[in-house]
């Protein structure tokens, strides 16, 4: 810790908040993520270039990244294998979190359809009609029962095994079905990819790097077209698609007086029923007893962004606050489902009077108390876990309690829905602007924080050069709440943006940087990706488009990165994958998928000069497409300021 | 490979063909998988205990298994959580890989039953009956094909989401499923408990150790109850179950003047039409027209099981001897699907005539020729590979024609249906012989080669302590063809048995070692194994059983293990898991799992230690259940001899 204690917490974090409760801990002699990172220097170099392989017992086994020692492990396989094998891996992991959270959703509505839950019902029956009739499934005189039910037994069997193609794809414009058809990459069944994959990268399965890249692809379609989005239209048909609301974000949403919970992980099924449980007017009255001025629940994390986004609940912060908040003194109860919980909350819970609560039988914590989540009692379990945070202020020392910073205003609930919505039903407005220059492209800006990179400032940067130069920025995720942060999502921070898109955004009265929700709502930016695309008659890889992740840490980021790039989408990563040991797997990420489906991956850490590289890009493409396009020499970055 | 040179081949296999053709691969300067294995020495301390981790870019990192570095990564997890989670993952990829086998058969047997392949038919429709009417499904008065449909119906089903518990649970003992049950380990979806460990396992989602472990169970469940038994029971329906047949094994059985084509991998699905089209009267005299005598076919690792179980095809060898085969010189085509296919075959192959043929879209081989696997074209692809194969016989070199040995007779075909068919249709006769301890017991001897153990030792030296002790041994994969190659699954073998087991073997002429079949067909001892605790109205924990891996490499072996534990039966490995790393797990599995299902794992590289451990094990079994039980301290292993 003697390194950590030296180093400037601006270099850690641009928040505020984050930046003093890093003091705190450091006072406190808590340990962070931060000091574990540094605690793991250096790193092993095998595992960072992907050439170490653990598959089989004949093993582990490293290739020699300098070419003297072996090239090969003991059942052969080079480094080009080894690379793409874990890589596939990684995906597979990825997809499988998404779609297993999908799965979860996906069995509440089936039973909430067959009226076996309690604080659940179809909120949203509008979107449950249209993905009905969307699927083929009638509406037409029929109850919202049996339509949901019928919709719940479609969706079932994308899980399985019989399809040829899952229901979603069909969403994507034509020719990029057609493209994925003759590449053999149209995913069949969501959990089959995911199987399909493990069992490729057994030993002596799939030697082939480009071969098992190609089957990471459709691995990454299931998710993007199959698990995510069963997740986001099924959360949205059960808990109400978002529109525009505006809430506040960052620590300072914490309120001194108040019994704070916050709800983080990624599932909105129990957090849902806590908000429904927290407004219970008997746990109200038994927190005024305990002396609490009442409850106030706040999200972290993409549990956080689901609440934000239907509910308008606050947001304390991303990834790397989970600690931090709760060294604040202030949080009576943390809530987890799954999903990027680091397990190290329980450690820091017992400095304080926290109480971890852990709900989903897939992720128990030690050192949490266990409430197992079951819908058919939701609404129930939704006050125990309420009364536990509630009872628990009782234990809390007002002398500890220190939080940071004022609340920030956030806009967010940008559902495609409510964009197409803002834009008067149509795709049209948004793209006639771009058409004529105006705004430039869009740019999904998502995933996670790592503490490799100093927090936010990927998001932030690269957000604020984008929207400076025209381009509307899309976020999700960790991306969302770092923006959120840094006051770029509320309407006034059109003021930030380049004239084309100010005006667009005041004549709108929206932000330039539009939150569209989770992690797993990444799938709502390929559904307005295809939309445009389908309004222009071209495929998405035509479109002036991209994706960033510019501090991604999960496998579900590297699932969506190529679930983004196979729908046409170019990508800049923001951390080195851990593919940098194969030439050859490189080379095809970064150059040869272009070819192959239109879009390819970069890695560029400095946001600054990932800006640069996306606004080329898209000049390239609007200049491909015939729109006027901006000379690509004149793209380059800002000179240093202090 | 200077060290490697003075290494001695009897250090390396026990089988004389292998010595003799290690000896010319050092020879011709050619490298094998003994060679990668020193190469890759010291392999990763980190790997090797389990403490590493890299399911996120947060990391790689690593626990310090001293005690002075790390103790946890920069998540939060320790060693306990790391290590659980690469278990589970070792697991899922397992039972991932025989899932997805399953998958494909039943694609094929759906696909014939609805009359859309060539080369393919039902084949035991009494099986087919008797599976139908196992599973509800009504028979009377119903053609084969509507019987089929609906089984292929059924099972399908089986890979989906929508049942809470597998077809085929319902096969084991009635306490065993209700133990299941309360544990929350019943095996639901196939695909979902793998898609679900992927879940569990990545950052923040399962962080303990003891829930990890359990879903690994539940996963591994889903492979033995689920996608490993669907595969042997639809390949006995499609293929023919197989009964008892003799044939020979080792590198003596391919053909000096003959056209050589060796069947490796595990799937029969190519495998069998290609033993049709190996009888085709114009590739024979094709064959003939090149000078050779006919076409010769052998199997290799489990595709030869497969063909040995079914057709008495002759075994060219296990794991290990595939690179070694192809230095025979006299092998013209090695026709690979997938699994345990070494990628070094293709450099291997490229010193010689060989023509690596790879047929499965999921498994390519850079170097092989590529013939994609159409079930629509069964019989014609199968024409197509073995022409290539013949082909290549012009091009074979005469000088360089080495082939070790004789082959060994073998008796193999052992299904459950074979065994108790051999015992008069009801497993009363062997359990009346357990019952008064002429048998004392049976032990699962399975799983595969791996360089780090002297090939075949630990197979061939347990196997024969457990039979001269009068306990019956059922060997599959790997350690069949070990045992075959070592003489001991003739019926004369039965002369190495103990007086009981002997006598028991001799009246029935049939070997003290029964050939079970593929690494797959471990279900068939599960089979066995409820049968015979279903006839003594007990658990399948409380009989005198046991499982042994003596030369494990493979994460199918694991996922295999594990089954049979979760199944109750105590299973002994040969070579370490890399779980080392957490005491908590290690000892979980070594000794808390007892508690839990009655079974747990042990691990004991020399065999002459594992057998007096299996020995014991069987005896305390019988004490328990009452039944004539030798003293434990009588049990000792022999005095090493020369």
């Amino acid at each position: 810790m003697s390194t950590m204690q030296r180093r400037d917490p601006r270099t850690m974090s641009i928040a505020s908040d984050a930046q003093q409760m890093i003091e705190v801990a450091r006072s406190e002699g808590i340990e962070t993520v931060w000091d574990r990172l540094e605690a793991q220097q250096p790193q092993c170099g095998f595992c960072v270039l992907g050439v170490s392989c653990r598959n089989c017992a004949m093993g582990p086994c490293r290739v020699d990244p300098f070419g003297a020692g072996p090239q090969k492990g003991v059942c052969g396989a080079g480094a080009d294998v080894i690379v793409a094998r874990n890589l596939g891996r990684t995906i597979a992991a990825g997809s499988s979190s998404h779609s297993d959270h999908g799965r979860d959703i996906l069995e509440v509505f089936a039973a909430t359809a067959h009226g076996e839950t309690t604080g659940y019902r179809i909120q949203d029956v509008g979107k449950l009609t249209r993905l009905a009739a969307e699927l083929g499934i009638p509406t037409e005189d029929r109850t919202t029962t049996q339509v949901a039910v019928d919709l719940a037994d479609r969706l079932m069997d994308d899980f399985g095994t019989r399809r040829a193609s899952l229901s979603f794809v069909e969403r994507s414009p034509k020719p990029r079905q057609e493209l994925w058809d003759r590449l053999g990459v149209t995913p069949r069944g969501i959990d089959r990819e995911n199987v399909e994959m493990l069992h490729r990268t057994h030993m002596g399965v799939d030697n082939d790097p480009v071969n098992i890249l190609l089957h990471g692809l459709r691995t990454s379609l299931a998710d993007g077209w199959g698990g995510s989005m069963i997740a986001t239209e099924l959360s949205d048909i059960m808990f109400g698609t978002p529109s525009p609301v505006m809430s506040t974000v960052n620590l300072g949403t914490l309120k001194p007086g108040w019994v704070n919970i916050a709800l983080h992980g990624h599932n909105p099924m129990l957090s849902d029923v806590i908000v429904q449980a927290a407004e219970d007017p008997a746990l109200v009255d038994r927190a005024r007893e305990l002396g609490a001025e009442g409850i106030n629940l706040v999200g972290l994390c993409c549990t956080g962004n689901e609440l934000l986004m239907r509910r308008g609940v606050p947001m304390a912060g991303n990834h790397l606050m989970q600690e931090l908040a709760i060294m604040t003194g202030a949080l009576e109860a943390m809530v987890v489902d799954y999903q990027c919980i680091m397990p190290s909350v329980t450690d820091v819970a017992r400095c304080y009077h926290t109480v971890v609560i852990s709900t989903a039988d897939k992720a128990r914590f030690p050192g949490a108390v266990h409430v197992s989540f079951d819908p058919g009692r939701g609404l129930e379990i939704g006050r125990d876990i309420v009364s536990r945070g509630v009872e628990a202020f009782a234990n809390r020392n007002p002398d500890r309690v220190r939080i940071p910073d004022e609340p920030v205003e956030i806009m967010a609930g940008f559902s495609v829905e409510a964009i197409l919505g803002a834009l008067g039903g149509t795709p049209a407005p948004l793209v006639e602007a771009i058409a004529d220059g105006r705004i430039r492209g869009a740019v999904g800006v998502v995933g996670c924080n790592n503490p490799k990179i100093t927090q936010d400032y990927g998001h932030v940067t690269l957000t604020r050069r984008l929207i400076e130069n025209d381009i509307l920025v899309l976020v999700t995720g960790c991306a969302a709440v770092a923006n959120g942060k840094a006051g770029q999502m509320v309407p006034a921070a059109a003021s930030l943006a380049g004239p084309g898109l100010r005006a667009t955004c005041e004549a709108l009265g929206i932000p330039p940087v539009l939150h569209m929700g989770s992690c797993v709502d990444n799938t709502r930016i390929l559904v307005l990706a295809a939309a445009l695309a389908d309004h222009l008659g071209v495929d998405m890889s035509q479109l002036p488009l991209a994706g960033a992740a510019p501090e991604w840490y999960s496998e579900k980021a590297v699932a969506i990165g190529a679930y983004v790039v196979a729908s046409g989408i170019t990508t800049v990563l923001g951390v080195d994958p851990p593919i940098l040991g194969s030439a050859a797997v490189t080379g095809l990420l970064t150059s040869g998928l272009d070819d192959v489906v239109g879009a390819k991956f970069a890695v560029e850490a400095d946001p600054e000069k990932a800006a640069v590289l996306i606004r080329r890009h898209i000049e390239g493409k609007r200049a491909a497409l015939g729109l006027p396009a901006h000379d690509l020499d004149q793209i380059r970055e800002p000179v240093a300021t202090a």
